[in-house]
């Protein structure tokens, strides 16, 4: 079992209630990483479902959750022939963290597209593309050592002062320690690009206060490439819209997210 | 007050229920047109929230509700200096109908944007712009009668077995009876379109199962402009994207729905 699977593993206590035991290497400082916080949240959701796909997530994270000990409780909202839904709250001493609607239904391998539109920007190779500077221990920035993140470069230009000025992140994807892309790795995909403020010129811890994101395919092994891009930056508000795409080049996962802007 | 305004009036029974009377003016064919039913849903939860504006709305629509009572009940989830979320289940007869997690907030008036990016396609003037055929009164769309659309012509060329092959669909939009555009409005807005898979090419009945959407400035008065597309249709899954601008071309509202392709 990979440290990722063991992380968000959730242990059954009875058809409504598992405990998850949150690690302190998915951390943002001293908050987790809301993708590795939605992947525990989706582990204990489709244990306790008939239906295999978290095909649509949307959570509205409400406190910053903390290394340790994690409740997450059910409640089935339908269960029906093709989808299933589901309320998962994600407590730590009693209180809410994060509150999500899931659906959970069953995706068709390799099912072939009626439609589908290529990316919107292309990536450069893998080989030119960089990764970040590894942040100091005592940042708390435990998360960067799992995931191996290759950034397209002008993205990250905000490193050196010079950002794109455009709400955008592009990267290539994958977890540093051998594990296939599964729907809980995308789960943490969606949410592990900085955020697309950055590259508009701002800066600062940028809480999230909701995302959605959808699985619309099962990936293939290899890469997983990112492409985040945000709309509007406005009152203090700000939305990122990320597509993933696995090694085949299918489109994935696609999510969105609003954000506040962060105070640097 | 306008027939959409008490259409949507959800009165407060207690702290956490409100009841509301589901106006059958608002259907598409049988089931009730899922923006309306939202609209009704957000009026309960911003009446009994601090803060006055729904920023962040995730709904899953779990059965087709019918016009008559209905009751909305709250859990509030967090309330803090910026932000409010709660939960708000739509209920008939007992049942769950619509399962919401919903932010409030409060925006400021004409903020002005740090960032923004003009809409992906122009429209055509209004006056080259057409309205769809108005339905048979047996096939029970009484929406069409509160809703003045007036479509970006290449858009609905499906109607006439000229579809453009791609997922989208670009109309303006206002209420039949005078009433300027609010959040409520836009929650009717973000669903008012025919699903782009029409435009790919498909037909049908196409259940939303989930629809999340953010409003992002309050709208001035006059028409609004929804733009719909997807990304991919698949695994008898599609995307639906929407913006919406208001008459001085400030995005108001952004929205994704993932629904089923239906059968034809």
């Amino acid at each position: 079992m990979t440290r990722f699977d063991e992380a968000t593993k959730a242990i059954r206590v009875d058809a409504t209630t598992y405990e998850v035991c949150l690690d302190d290497g998915y951390a943002i400082g001293g908050p987790l990483n809301g993708g590795y916080l939605m992947a525990a949240l989706l582990r204990a959701t489709v244990d306790a479902s008939p239906h295999p796909h978290p095909v649509s997530t949307s959570t509205q994270f409400l406190r910053s959750a903390r290394p340790g000990p994690a409740v997450v409780h059910l409640t089935p909202l339908k269960s029906g022939r093709t989808t299933t839904v589901t309320q998962a709250v994600l407590t730590q001493h009693g209180d809410p963290y994060l509150a999500a609607l899931i659906t959970t239904a069953t995706l068709t391998p390799d099912a072939e597209p009626f439609y589908t539109t290529p990316p919107t920007t292309p990536m450069p190779p893998l080989a030119d593309c960089v990764q970040l500077p590894a942040p100091k221990p005592e940042s708390g920035m435990t998360l960067n050592a799992q995931t191996d993140l290759r950034f397209d470069p002008p993205t990250i230009g905000w490193l050196n002062s010079t950002p794109t000025r455009h709400p955008e992140s592009r990267a290539y994807f994958r977890l540093t320690e051998p594990q296939a892309p599964d729907p809980y790795v995308l789960a943490l995909a969606v949410d592990a690009l900085p955020p697309v403020a950055f590259s508009a010129g701002l800066r600062g811890w940028a809480p999230t206060v909701e995302l959605t994101w959808h699985l619309r395919a099962l990936p293939a092994p290899g890469w997983l490439t990112i492409r985040a891009s945000g709309r509007l930056i406005s009152d203090d508000w700000f939305d990122e819209d990320v597509e993933v795409h696995d090694s085949t080049g299918r489109l994935v996962a696609q999510s969105r997210q609003l954000a506040r802007v962060g105070r640097a």
